[in-house]
């Protein structure tokens, strides 16, 4: 049996803002099993004794729920500043796409493995991700310990559309509840305009028969909602809703360009948005109205989408992104508060993805993932409200022990289940190979 | 006589993107006396003997000019995150001015050591600085090593108008080249707004008289530009320029709201703007148009604005911040590109400091003012562009050393002449008294 004891912190368990404390955190077997505040802990005897029991010590540290990374790609960190600074379609047919038609499933283990280790040091205990190769994503989240949302990515027309379901169902019954029940496959139709209707009714069918969700991008650039319109008369959230996607669960990464009959339509059907402000802002895709879509109670979870458009993984900063964005954006300095930033990027994710029974909040019952961030640094200080240090002043380097499933993968800033050294080496090959020129 | 060589790195002087070259860089005296690339390195004999010869392994690192932070109050450390996501008029009424009110040299002296200790770990080697007590800032700045270009803040209404051109004529006389000339002075009216024309024409006297510069907040808000309109029948940059401010050198912090004529009046008059985008973003003061200064070859550089509206010092972050920003308002992913960026924040802002005969750039004869940036981490691979990265990927924490002056400041991510320990506990100390209710 694996015990954890998180001693002497501030907690954020994120279940109501008035819920935060000084105490402590009992981990059992990769569950919390209780929480104490500091008179508690007096009271009740603790075995302190007991030899296979890990101390962490919480002195100026804030332990929150591990970060919830609600939309990503996340091998395409080996596009990591590869092609910046240019117009959307040269970016893609000139750069990304050619360099991704040469991927092979060994380079999708080592992207997604450079991914994984800056998203553990940088607090996200989970991520949802949608690409290629996927049964080597799945491998590479049961190797370094971290929980993964997968899909695999499914275009919906051209010779690959029908491979693309038959597969999808494997990968499902291969790896839904796999590595320890740490992985949920979700089915990754692409999008509308890769997608038409009559694809997405078998992508649907093939949802409902498995009892799972669904995970899209939808809505993100003025084009598509444009190009959906004159194909089909309806703009995107429209189209979706018109065809029935919104009956199950759906995981709708970006949701810019919005009205408000589609905030309306998000909000009535539950569905899950995931929001990426710094890929909106760096491919000027635009501003998602999250601020209204957050007084409307929608479900909202922050993702970082893939690196290649971010460009790096760290869900401290996007918090930032996206609530200076909300503010400048609304000109009201009132917009997306520090703790509703902090809750999209918990809690708000673990909605979006459909897993908030387990993560997501830190209560007893709950899986143990949480992220131990140090607060005793320069610009950590002095120290006022801990909520607002994380949102607005930290940086995912201060992120100090991170544990998933009730196992310590990040202690004192250090990979304890990865090897740093061999998957950066490894990816900078296969990003040699694949930005190669030749070929 | 102290000697520095840094070798093998990746060095950008930015003195063109094309001079971007592999090799060696020898500092000898705080002067940089030497650029060797690979070649060149090897064909020098080089006294690598010398006893007092540090010698700093660039392997996997990148070099670039010490960041300049155009604009800030660094004291203001102290109220990082006392009050955050209220109105404007609300959080300097209630909250910020109040705590001003209670602020004493003591106070003034930690909170500008915590900002130093976060900016000089952040690769920032010089700070355009206005505030109160700045005795106890320039205190500080010879305290621990920095470069400070520092401004008293004068209010030109009421009884201590008069009382701020005496004091900031003795400030200039005491400090301007202090520090073993690591300090300027410039003088600092506040504003349009808090400084009328009448006593505007003084401090431009002054400022002629003792031959310096003057650094003041212009054309913030909204409010600022139809409160001036109305009262003057003007534009702030117009009133500026109708009254002469700009015949002399100026350091303009934030000019968000400009004309097109406008814009062409700050180009015209080669006044030096710091650009504050996490700022304007967090008080949603609104986007100012960079992109477009860009082009017209403005003297722009990037500043942090004070920690309470920030909520750090991180000047790697307010890149990413200032490039999106411009990405995602115009709709162009190729908006204010990469090298123009982190140009920005460095010769750009030593241009505006009226300092770039001195810094800004690595060239023989220039300070030795640098930061070295280690590229050996999860979220900076695969290796691609530098600069690329620097501006998209890299975090503060990444700086590994930085040298100004010719002295080492910061050795693997350590400061070298502050007492962190300290300056936190007496921070947060000041800042205990600073925020409580009472008195
Ligand atoms: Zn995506
Ligand atoms: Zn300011």
């Amino acid at each position: 049996m694996s015990r954890i004891l998180i001693q002497n912190a501030t907690i954020i368990p994120m279940t109501s803002k008035e819920d935060i404390f000084q105490g402590h955190i009992y981990i059992e077997d990769g569950k919390i099993v209780r929480l104490y505040n500091k008179r508690e802990r007096e009271e009740v005897s603790f075995p302190l004794e007991m030899t296979d029991l890990e101390i962490i010590d919480g002195q100026d540290k804030v332990v929150i729920p591990g970060l919830v990374n609600a939309h990503t790609h996340a091998a395409m960190t080996l596009f990591r500043g590869y092609a910046d600074d240019l117009p959307l379609m040269e970016w893609l047919n000139d750069a990304i796409w050619p360099a991704e038609k040469k991927l092979t499933d060994e380079h999708v283990y080592w992207g997604t493995m450079l991914a994984i280790a800056e998203m553990l040091k940088g607090g996200i205990t989970v991520f949802a991700d949608m690409y290629f190769f996927m049964d080597q994503v799945a491998k590479a989240v049961s190797d370094s310990g971290i929980r993964g949302h997968l899909s695999r990515g499914m275009i919906g027309f051209g010779p690959t559309s029908e491979k693309a379901l038959v597969e999808s169902e494997e990968f499902y019954r291969k790896w839904h509840e796999g590595a320890d029940g740490r992985i949920r496959v979700w089915l990754g139709p692409h999008a509308p305009y890769t997608c038409p209707p009559d694809y997405l009714q078998k992508v649907m069918a093939l949802a409902d028969r498995l009892g799972t969700g669904l995970h899209i991008h939808l809505a993100e650039t003025k084009k598509e909602v444009e190009d959906i319109q004159k194909e089909h008369g309806l703009r995107p959230i429209e189209l979706m809703n018109k065809i029935g996607l919104f009956e199950r669960p759906v995981l709708a990464a970006h949701c810019v360009h919005l009205t408000e009959e589609e905030e309306n339509i998000l909000v009535e059907k539950k569905v899950g948005i995931a929001h990426n402000p710094e890929s909106n802002m760096k491919l000027a895709s635009g501003i998602a109205p999250i601020e209204s879509l957050r007084q409307k109670k929608a479900i909202v979870g922050l993702g970082t989408d893939g690196a290649a458009s971010n460009n790096n993984l760290d869900l401290i900063e996007e918090m930032r992104q996206a609530t200076f964005l909300q503010k400048v954006n609304l000109l009201d300095p009132t917009a997306l508060p520090a703790y509703d930033t902090l809750a999209m990027a918990t809690i708000g994710g673990a909605k979006a993805l459909g897993w908030d029974h387990e993560i997501g909040t830190l209560e007893v019952g709950k899986k143990a993932d949480l992220a131990v961030i140090d607060m005793k640094q320069p610009h950590l200080y002095p120290v006022h409200d801990p909520v607002a240090h994380l949102v607005y002043s930290a940086k995912g380097s201060d992120v100090h022990t991170v544990i998933v499933d009730g196992k310590v993968l990040v202690r004192a800033g250090k990979l304890t289940t990865m090897n740093e050294e061999q998957i950066m080496t490894e990816a900078q090959k296969a990003a040699v190979v694949l930005t190669s020129k030749e070929g």
